[in-house]
């Protein structure tokens, strides 16, 4: 079966194609500056090192798909003769709201639930759909699947997911804990239990994806229990441009002295907050690194408020499940930053959390972190979050395929 | 030494009359509602179980301590023949900011540096400081102390205390963690000390102070390295009417649901947030079991939340320092409710707190909670802030009288 996976942020799209027979990329791209002047198309076959780049307008994201589908039609670096081989496409879906505890086949009234959603996700859900709308258009009667960021939280209990205020806006405007990156957790849960070879329905795992955005989930028999991101991806931990955790007061205090209207707040706490607002440098990690190695004090201190606040919720989940088995990392620093997971680790002993130096060295590939008499497991998991959506999509396309066989 | 301790509230006054050579209280008084109609202090020897109710208008903190000063001398219900056997007077102030790390003799410089922490409780320092104006007025040439709520907490680093945010918003507003509750926290440090037989600075311990306001605290070696109110009392755990940590969007999309301005959504997540908020009926905790024992399934939510809070702040604080040897509990809830001790504690035991079902019925006592063995103690220590207050004020007056005797 292949599978197209198109996830669309609001002027950019990335996509892979995949032959899930082998779970084989085939080809992957990225849209940038959609609806800006100078968008651009790169397009990639996985089996060469080729790179095909073309810049020409695009103003929405209906037009940034057709020049998905033409390169990968080209006879010259594409990848199919005809569309018709597409069998699934898997579209990445940030905010299912309360609606969606699992993937689904978009139909009409998936639409129309997502569109009741674009509340709670005003930035994001919108080129979600725009992207959907526009695949239904160029490639109709192809199944479809929304995979969303939200859907694995969905088990959490009222106790983690109610804020304590007035509960009427829980019952009137949705506001509570969601929480993301979903499928990056629960693919980090996955694989976990595999690489320790226990069933996940016995395991406490705290799963730590550590990207640009950053979030922590506490897994406990598989179901997330918790989770640092909230009613949107600004709470929890400390992120590149993000705040994280803040006493509300803040947000008030800043449109009082800043004199702006708190819309440009949450746009301040979003965009100049987390290391960056903190180093006044970068949000770069490697660009933090650097700085601190070069005597500079705010990068180190933008450094260590960093792993102090993953640091914190391990504590705080390892508390909630009354013990952990396992610490997982991904996400660009949680792969690669041998650095910042000492930094995370290396004073939790006491807590059976004991880092191998050596083994910590390991970067973007699957490994095992901790010293072999460490009580709790520390591993790192690499992110494939397009595989993951391409699974969701072709395991309920076939479902599908064969109850529809089975009723007729 | 006779001590007066003055703790003035925006339209109430509390105060307390030692005498510091047994640590004995005198007399003690409540005054309420000054400034609006129906003010009415209420005034009590400790000798005797009678109270003394005064019913008459007080527009300013002036008149109420002159009231205060007249119940003290009434031949009836008095302590004092003369104003002047009052050796010192000790006022709790709530903000110092980063001014003051200890308590300090008031002279007009700390009267001028008070007023420059305006801003960061606008409305707690304004009476704490109409309070010491009014008592150098009525009894001048008696020495003050001020014993400040934030000054405990100073010790914290700036990995703890900053906020992801941009790092002018420090430099130029002085937004960053205070914290609050000091001298609470830091008898329940020195008191746990005692109660274990232990030096201070041999011992980690994590300190609830748990009442209507509530905050937690990592002392490690008997400094506080981190606590959870911030800025403002507003963040950290749930509390009877405050709403502790949220996803700060919450704010701007609450003033945007509601079309209210921000100043009164902090006005909401202040006054009507917290266990209030979550149950919809009352920020009392005997009010809230009441409630669940009758079947309120929102009361039960409520009292759900507040353990699970604080069972995560401590799992923060074990991983801060890499461990915990007590627990303390103390306030309204943390001294009387063993229903919340034994929600907060029961499912800890890997975390090495085991409580004593039978020990944890202990009300309004210290006392030991923990089973004998427990790798944690966890203990209660009933908080007396205005005894903290009364000895700061008078060590902190007998070493300046030393001194200028040195000197003279």
């Amino acid at each position: 079966m292949l599978v197209l996976v198109i996830n669309c942020g609001s002027s950019s799209l990335k996509y892979q194609l995949l032959d899930m027979k082998k779970e084989k990329l085939i080809a992957k791209g990225l849209v940038e500056r959609i609806g800006i002047e100078g968008s651009v198309i790169t397009h990639e076959l996985a089996e060469t090192d080729d790179k095909y780049v073309l810049k020409t307008p695009m103003t929405n994201h209906k037009e940034a798909i057709q020049h998905v589908m033409d390169a990968l039609l080209s006879p010259d670096h594409g990848a199919l003769k005809s569309l018709d081989e597409i069998n699934a496409v898997g579209h990445r879906v940030v905010h299912a709201g309360e609606k969606y505890a699992n993937s689904v086949i978009i139909n009409d009234s998936v639409v129309d639930a997502l569109k009741e959603c674009i509340d709670l996700a005003p930035l994001h859900n919108p080129p979600n759909l725009d992207g959907i709308k526009a695949c239904r258009e160029l490639i109709p009667g192809v199944p479809m699947v929304a995979v969303f960021d939200t859907a694995f939280h969905q088990t959490m209990r009222p106790e983690a997911y109610l804020y304590a205020i007035p509960y009427e806006a829980y019952e009137d405007y949705g506001i509570r804990k969601y929480g993301f990156h979903g499928t990056s957790h629960k693919y980090m849960a996955k694989e976990a239990a595999e690489m320790l070879n226990i069933d996940v329905n016995d395991l406490k795992l705290i799963t730590c994806h550590l990207g640009n955005g950053a979030s922590v989930s506490a897994i406990k028999h598989g179901r997330s229990i918790d989770t640092s991101m909230g009613l949107t991806p600004l709470e929890g931990l400390v992120m590149g441009t993000r705040c994280g955790d803040l006493d509300p007061t803040i947000v008030s205090m800043l449109a009082e002295k800043m004199q702006i209207g708190h819309e440009e707040v949450v746009e301040v706490l979003n965009k100049k907050s987390g290391v960056l607002g903190i180093s006044g440098i970068s949000s770069d990690f490697r660009d933090l690194e650097k700085a601190m190695n070069d005597g500079n004090k705010r990068a180190e201190l933008a450094l260590k408020i960093f792993a102090r606040k993953v640091r914190f919720y391990i504590g705080a989940y390892i508390a909630e499940m009354n013990g952990v088995d396992a610490l997982v990392f991904t996400g660009g620093i949680g792969e690669n930053d041998a650095y910042m997971r000492n930094l995370i680790c290396s004073n939790m002993g006491n807590l059976g959390i004991k880092l191998d130096k050596h083994k910590n060295q390991a970067r973007g590939v699957q490994a095992m972190l901790s010293t072999d008499d460490s009580p709790v497991k520390v591993m790192v998991i690499p992110a494939n979050e397009e595989l993951v959506i391409a699974r969701e999509t072709s395991e309920l396309v076939k479902k599908s395929r064969d109850t529809s066989h089975k009723n007729s």
